[in-house]
């Protein structure tokens, strides 16, 4: 049995420095905790890392293997149709390629996506069923 | 900007019904916002979800896309090396793909990580300098 918890995502990066720029751009600040080769940045309750391609690989216990991107996606959820815009247009900014502009989805929502200079998927949504605690945290209704 | 928030995590899947099935094995448990075709699994402040893997690349605005996976890995930090030796065991009797078997790592602490039916990657670790709060979740010291 294993509890339903993320408490750590990592990102595979091909340039620490390059995508310590995005998220910065992002307006991203890394965690004091951060060392050379790793980069962490404090969400709430949980820590998204950033690590070396090869080095993941290798941690993973396979450094032979390429490891692909895009299956997993991280969403970022708002609480206006405004925010949303404007997260997909600071990413684009920032240097993030658009996969899909926000645009109001069949589901009653509004969503984009975009992906990080590695390729990794990110979706901007707002969700009209889904409420957002003060924090930003998200507990279904 | 973007605030440092990821509210949804959504894993593509070949088959929705095999990968609610070795997720079920682990011990979870579906939220009843889950509907055809889609998943979902509350966490701390923030949810999982199993979407079709076809599904998935349609709504990323790039359905012929093929989509790959081993570049984004989530963990779970527990407290003990017996908690990551379990949740580890957990993992392949639902039919995971042991990819490196829990052992004392460099950083100090003690790391294992399981690939589940798509390939989606899951680490499972015991870091000393990070404690989890009660709620299981990850705040950096």
């Amino acid at each position: 049995m294993t509890p339903q918890r993320v408490t750590l995502i990592t990102l595979g990066v091909t340039d620490l420095r390059r995508s310590g720029a995005f998220y910065a751009a992002l307006g991203w600040v890394p965690h004091p905790a951060s060392q050379k080769g790793v980069t962490f940045y404090q969400m709430h309750g949980a820590v998204l890392g950033l690590f070396g391609l090869a080095d993941l690989a290798a941690d993973q216990g396979r450094p032979d293997a390429t490891l692909g991107t895009g299956a997993m996606t991280l969403a970022q959820n708002f609480r206006t149709e405004a925010e949303v815009d404007t997260a997909f247009s600071a990413a684009l900014a920032a240097g993030a390629t658009g996969l899909k502009a926000p645009e109001k989805v069949f589901w009653g929502g509004y969503s984009g996506y975009y992906a990080d200079p590695d390729g990794h998927v990110w979706e901007v949504a707002m969700n009209p069923s889904w409420p957002l605690a003060d924090d930003g945290s998200l507990t279904l209704p």
